[in-house]
């Protein structure tokens, strides 16, 4: 846990989402399957605020984000999200977008890879929450719809005409967002939108997998390489050569990197820290 | 039409393009095809002025740009433009060359969607022109070439270098720009570079089907989409996301989100005003 | 040669690499193939020292990169590298990481194009090295290892996190450079990693023919190109298009301009010059 946290208290109880905590690995599930997860805004609130929280913590060392029963998640609600921002004043509108930006920011920036297991429908907000995560493990009945023109706004939703054409290119990216048509597994591979395509049913264990291969291993490596990434896609080349010369400078002082050699000299298996 | 239109008169004949209309979507055909539509000063001027007016008057959703005869268009006339401009001095070479990034400039920021509907031969600023139009429908006998280096000049023509990487990437865009050589269909699809490879002789007919699903639909949201593409491309993620923000925000006011809501627990068609 | 050069003397004995020069082509073969060619610090300093001579004095006019024996390049020796800068304090740290960036920024940034031939291993610095080049040619025994997380270092290492991206997209990059895993020819085919695969052991020969291709061609012309491509990732698009009107113009009173003209109207060959 790290010392710098303040008078603010843990959350007691994430009432939109459900999670579980397993040695570093936190688990996010989506949990509302019988409306195919679509989201609320009580649902984007919690994901700004529970990575807010443990981006602070740093209790996490990887993150899964899954969907419950069909698929992982159709979205914004039609009622409870698009009925309500009709209700809406502006400054509640701009509010309400701001929100769901600040989830995508948080998934972009937290200091632990997040892992998004899809299966079935990604559909809308639940497409760019995934396309956010650092990998998409995804089973051969995913499907990705980038479904906003379809319901009258804008395709760059939440960052997602920021990050799709940095994904698969402009040419892809605007074709997806343009026309909202779905994205199935094979072609999502294909163009460079998913990691890693599992057999049927399999993107879940996977991904846990991948989570827990993570969180053991030298994660502020993993960290420092995310925040890069991250930053680098908005750095021209000079300033990027130089921030990785003092991230790696940082990182050569580290413990793992010191363990590393201790061990390939001893022939024996690193023990990662982390630190 | 827009009412914000001034004192500047409509062009009555465009002399270097032929231009059909059709509720909505503006077909501009480059029609030389003894010269495989090559293309000529007043060709150039003729697509900067035309896209300039079509954005100032907002009477077009959508556009189709497309060549007569064997091919698309087989760039800067060897005579027409290569021996020309070997007659003219250093302001009239810039003030040539701004021109031709003006057209690929309007392309990218005039506020409605551009289809390019490719067939045979698309090379130097055909092949650019294409790159910069939001659809890329081509049939088999497409063959791209950006073939600048060919003739002495920098494969940086027109914002290639801009473009091209930021569709397929740097690899394949250093070995296209630098070496000239065709590109056909197959490839083109292979790296992302075409958004959809039709049967053969079909692109022309798909092309004109996409610009008419895009007039009949929500044509401000895809104007923003366009917009935001374009835009987010030279921004980081944080500025990104707050105009995302700003954007839905002002689509959710708009008639055609309303529509949508209205239609869908009506359950019936939306009928989209893109306004 | 440059009438550009001053009091500093050429370098008479590259000590760290192997260097051979025919006409316009130099050949660079990183020479330790006990050590699968691992790089030490006076191999990096050599690299970024011969490209700042040799785009000072303009002699060589495409440059291949090559490795001599079973792979292309190991990336740091462990011991040499890793267990060196464990004895290294701060400062030293930071220059060894900024000179190893150096190297990236010198084959980004010289004024010719840069062509890797690799089999067998790429790994670590030895992959962002051949990531930096124009071209990546590749037989089927090639494989690309981004393995700095693998010993407890970040994956932005030496622009990595800047290059990768743009090259793959941020997907395959992320994948890449977390897990530091394997990429095989066949795969770095598929997302865009290599410009061209060649039949086993071919990559050598095709990469010397294709770098005496482009040192027999219009120089100046590949050069600019190579110069948009690298800039032109870091402008907005407006201002990569002024970049691309203003080189067009200046190109379009060189040399190989009126001589493309001239032998295509005269239906010979060109002789290029590079100016």
């Amino acid at each position: 846990m790290s010392p710098f946290t303040g008078s603010t208290p843990r959350t007691e109880t994430w009432r939109h989402l459900r999670l579980t905590r397993q040695d570093g690995v936190m688990t996010v599930t989506l949990d509302r399957p019988d409306k195919l997860n679509a989201l609320t805004f009580g649902a984007y609130a919690d994901l700004r605020d529970l990575l807010a929280e443990l981006s602070r913590e740093r209790s996490v060392r990887a993150l899964v984000l899954a969907g419950e029963g069909r698929g992982f998640c159709s979205g914004g609600d039609v009622e409870e999200i698009i009925g309500a921002t009709l209700a809406l004043d502006t400054a509640e509108l701009l509010d309400f977008n701001r929100m769901t930006g600040q989830v995508v920011r948080a998934v972009r920036e937290c200091p632990f890879p997040v892992v998004a297991a899809v299966h079935g429908v990604a559909a809308g907000a639940g497409a760019v929450l995934a396309l956010a995560a650092d990998f998409r493990i995804a089973d051969p009945s995913a499907r990705f719809s980038f479904l906003f023109t379809r319901v009258g706004l804008s395709g760059g939703d939440m960052g997602a005409a920021y990050l799709l054409p940095r994904v698969v290119g402009l040419g892809h990216a605007t074709r997806l967002l343009m026309l909202g048509e779905p994205v199935r597994a094979a072609e999502a591979e294909r163009i460079g939108l998913i990691s890693e395509l599992t057999d049927a049913g399999g993107a879940g264990e996977r991904a846990a997998a991948l989570a827990r291969h993570l969180a053991d291993g030298p994660a502020l490596a993993y960290a420092q390489t995310k925040a890069l990434l991250t930053a680098e896609l908005d750095m021209p080349l000079a300033a990027a050569v130089e921030m990785d010369a003092s991230t790696q400078a940082l990182l050569m002082n580290s413990a793992d990197y010191a363990e590393f050699h201790a061990a390939f000299t001893g022939r024996r298996d690193a023990h990662w820290q982390g630190r």
